[in-house]
């Protein structure tokens, strides 16, 4: 091969910005009310605030200040081998099995750039968090895709969990090839909480092909009444394929600190680990202290009503209900989720008496953006969470995330409402 | 080619661990005086500490916990693009021409992901900060090494400027396949700062070869008495070829938030953006704002004797002179460094005395461990810093870091004078 140089690397060239690039831009340009990124727009708890406040200027904080060790805060480890310890019954290694990352996000990236080669395939459940494709195309590997369908044949509220993953078309996705299948459970945009019968059936797959699980669980605690969430590597042999992904941002409210972990078994957490000393070497040590102290408070009051995790779904779950009555009451048909903060809306039949001609984009960015700019209200597009071949399954569909006061809730529902009045006159 | 599934990803398959897992936790299981790694053992300046805390948990509490910019914090961008243009004297685009990071680890590997191909060679001076040969590799690039060489004809005490370049030696290692050169300067480890003339040297070949200037600057902020830090980006028609790597760590004296930053031209910073999107997306929030603050806070304060940067200068310089004077009192021949926080000596007349058969590795290596676990003293082996065909030039010495507390250094110099007694009986 004749060699060229190239102002930049081919894994970056043609790639675009990523739509948190565009729509946070957005949002700092025009300040709608933002129910778009997936954060909270009310305190965290005090916990690890606290304990954040301490590190930097408490007593320890000559120590709390500077580097850590690489593969994770020696105190943060061994909280995250007790709680998924007791959450897995099995004894974890804290310093073998577990890495703390840069957010479940970074936690991703070194997953797929530490496993995945050339030709290597890895199915992905659409729709995705939008991140995943272009990190397994970085790391050389082929994204395969498979939707969720929508199957709902009654008239009734559409949930979560009538988002099917159709386990015979699953199957055909499956080779020789195939290294990987991510799992998002809770599911982001969804809120679909795969099944123990949907896990199982996919971990059969993964042993009949030889692959990997690599489960996305970054909103674990966050359900709703009726539901439970399961975990892949709690399942009969599935540990030793399965790598799981976990955030301190979803866990304890606060997305800005971007501290996450992997966990799984040695064989897998290992070269994950050599990639990280190679990108990143350690995390934030202050973040990793107080996430450290938000798992030694909380844990012991799992089962509790004062559980800082109990009382965040005994928040939200008015919320969502909330925001599906609204969405109902403006022929907004949601999708009501089993767990995590989003809701998925069929915004079509009010989109259609507007005129998107101004903006750029497929159906749905062009709604979102009209929306955000004119209304100031924001959303997500769905078709940001579909391959290129299936974004028209995502063009009508826009995402709300509902972690906010009653207060912007309220506000949004009255922009929703006029809207909708508006368009009637 | 034939498609084989393997567990892990070529990139990281033979990758050991990196010398600062292996002695961090060797600090941790010996707690030794450590001058190995580079960072304080004391107080970091109030104005980012408290900086922090406020972010944590004061009034703006609810927006500095959450997710901030994807390419940095809007007030550290504008903060930086601040200061970085008032020391290059130009204006420099806070959105377009900075890029915020997880610590000068992340800019240097996102740098290396965004713009090396297969078969792009990177020059590497040697000694040099351990983690660059091994991004390269990832990236699909080429090192080219090339050490500095001492250069000291009479018996008066070696300066980091004794530690030469040479441009004929550096001329016959650039080609039409030098992408990129890697300096760092201030030096880590030597001290050496590069000249105006060393620079533009550097500068000279970079244009008539097409290649690219990597400059590490993370000491750009410690130098001692007689000495001035010059910048590659400031030289005439270099800007537009140059990426500059800067440390919050290093600056602030807070190496355990890991944020940094690397700025230039856009045509540049836009890849490495681009990369750094669907690596990590965005930093702590937190940690950002604190830092912002304190470039608001010291940035007026330059040239004052009560700008941290001065005071901190002023702290180190005798420190770095009393740690000259014991090295050199004990045979442990030291150079003295115009810049930074480290010294290195060499202790091979004080080695030949010990018998370090149940240690492993090169000289220093076992030296190093010897001394960490028998005396309780860390400092870093020196051949950690060279290629593997050139490890031979470090392992007579050893790195010690004086960024520490005179108590430190009093213990540490204590250690030293007790080994040199032992060793004369």
């Amino acid at each position: 091969m004749s060699y060229q140089k190239k102002l930049v690397s081919n894994r970056v060239d043609g790639m675009s910005e990523s739509i948190w690039v565009e729509f946070v831009q957005l949002a700092l340009d025009h300040k709608p009310v933002n129910l778009g990124q997936g954060f909270p727009d009310f305190e965290a708890p005090e916990c690890v605030r606290k304990g954040l406040a301490d590190a930097a200027i408490g007593p320890n904080n000559v120590v709390l200040n500077q580097y850590t060790r690489g593969f994770g805060h020696p105190r943060l480890v061994n909280a995250l081998a007790n709680v998924y310890g007791k959450l897995t019954n099995r004894v974890i290694d804290p310093k073998k099995e577990v890495l703390v990352t840069i957010g479940a996000y970074q936690a991703l990236y070194s997953t797929f750039m530490a496993l995945l080669n050339e030709g290597d395939e890895v199915i992905i459940i659409e729709p995705f968090f939008d991140c995943y494709e272009p990190m397994v195309r970085m790391a050389g590997g082929t994204p395969v895709f498979i939707p969720l369908r929508l199957n709902k044949t009654d008239n009734g509220n559409v949930s979560s969990s009538d988002w099917i993953l159709d386990m015979t078309e699953l199957e055909s996705k499956f080779s020789s090839r195939t290294k990987m299948i991510v799992v998002n459970t809770p599911h982001n945009p969804i809120g679909k909480i795969f099944s123990r019968s949907e896990l199982e059936a996919i971990g059969a797959l993964c042993k009949k092909y030889d692959s990997i699980a690599l489960m996305d669980e970054v909103y674990e605690w966050i359900f709703y009444k009726g539901s439970e969430h399961f975990r892949m590597n709690s399942l009969e042999d599935m540990w030793d394929r399965t790598v799981t992904v976990g955030s301190a941002g979803k866990t304890f409210s606060v997305t800005g600190w971007k501290l996450g972990w992997v966990y799984g078994p040695e064989r897998l957490l290992r070269p994950i680990q050599l990639l990280h000393q190679n990108c990143i070497y350690t995390c934030n040590t202050p973040a990793q202290e107080a996430i450290a102290i938000g798992f030694e408070t909380e844990v012991p009051k799992i089962g509790q009503s004062d559980c800082y995790w109990q009382e965040l779904v005994d928040l939200l779950q008015p919320k969502r209900d909330r925001m599906t009555e609204l969405l109902k009451s403006v022929d907004m048909a949601p999708t009501i989720p089993d767990g995590g903060y989003f809701m998925v809306a069929d915004f079509s039949k009010l989109a259609d008496k507007i005129d998107l001609s101004g903006e750029t984009g497929s159906k749905d960015y062009r709604f979102v953006k009209w929306l955000t700019k004119n209304r100031k209200l924001q959303g997500i597009p769905m078709s940001a969470f579909y391959s290129k071949e299936h974004k028209s399954l995502g063009e009508n569909l826009i995402r709300f995330c509902f972690i906010k006061t009653d207060e912007t809730l309220t506000k949004a529902a009255d922009i929703i409402r006029d809207l909708k009045k508006s368009l009637e006159n």
